[in-house]
């Protein structure tokens, strides 16, 4: 099909604690009627915390996802030189570039293409990261 | 030039074993011919298997990721919750995030702009995953 | 509005040392002026190094970080089976697997829509990876 639109979303999420957090609702809440077919790119204007897809069912996943990550870089590490913005910054940095800040998904029939379990999490890696910033670019 | 099309396409993998796999070949014979410049997005549809780049000469690169993430998140760890679908799941869905499912390579000349030693690989994380789904948009 | 546009330049690299290293300033200096709305792929053409978003003002988050994956990760790792091309390399594709290949940026009024915090980091895995290549495409 004919290319023809670039549509562009300024998105602030609500205040999440730190963990992770299942956002594919809140985010479809503040999109328009999806294009038949394109791209959704999100793109989180964070250094400290990230998104990703996982299963959007049993919360326990989220749970551990919180466990592993706390215990891969620890908020206590004693090397750190990078403490001036406390103890959960610079592991909150870490994080967010394992996991990473832009994320395409791909829409077929008005719809984001997502597999059966995959939601988005919004992956908060700061004690008190507040509202974080989301940009939906969708390419059609 | 001018961006005309969105072209889309549901391919269905291999059925892999747990592992890193070299899938490059496979998707493009399932793609038509290329546009002359644009992008090429793979979207894989799960939550336990991952899609990225890496080395596509020697095998003992694939081999040694495979010990390297098992070694990261062991299948046996005890502290994990969320076990109902297996001591493979978990770890599967952890490791998916840390890889990710979406991938964009640029398309140059008619064909992926990949650098001499990139490969696409399919990561396979569960014990037995079946045939994956892949969703590849082209934009050009 | 409407999409009419794919740009594609292909930029290399200054030389950079083992480490990560701040290159947002570098690559924008390579485009030309951004189109109002869009977005801008970032692919680089290797399998030992990578790129990500992470802070902007302290280095001391970059030298944190080359400290975090070499621990996490270590060139002298006894277990590996790769290691014809050195004790640096098989590392460095598992961490370019990790952080990633590929990076999408939205462009909004004419510039990258950053976070204020947020700059372009290249992650450089080899002790001497040498001047590395990277495709920007621009669809808009």
């Amino acid at each position: 099909m004919l290319s023809s639109m670039v549509q562009q979303f300024d998105i602030v999420l609500l205040n999440y604690s730190r963990g992770f957090h299942l956002i594919t609702n809140e985010i479809l809440k503040s999109l328009p009627k999806l294009p038949e077919t394109g791209i959704a790119m999100f793109f989180i204007k964070h250094t400290s915390a990230a998104i990703t897809i996982n299963e959007n069912a049993d919360p326990s996943v989220r749970d551990d996802f919180e466990t592993f990550f706390d215990k891969l870089i620890p908020d206590n590490t004693l090397w750190f030189t990078h403490k001036i913005e406390g103890d959960d910054d610079l592991p909150a940095h870490i994080k967010a570039s394992i996991i990473g800040q832009s994320l395409s998904i791909p829409i077929t029939n008005y719809k984001l293409n997502l597999g059966t379990w995959q939601g988005i999490y919004l992956c908060e890696f700061r004690n008190n990261g507040g509202k974080r910033k989301l940009n939906v670019t969708i390419l059609s």
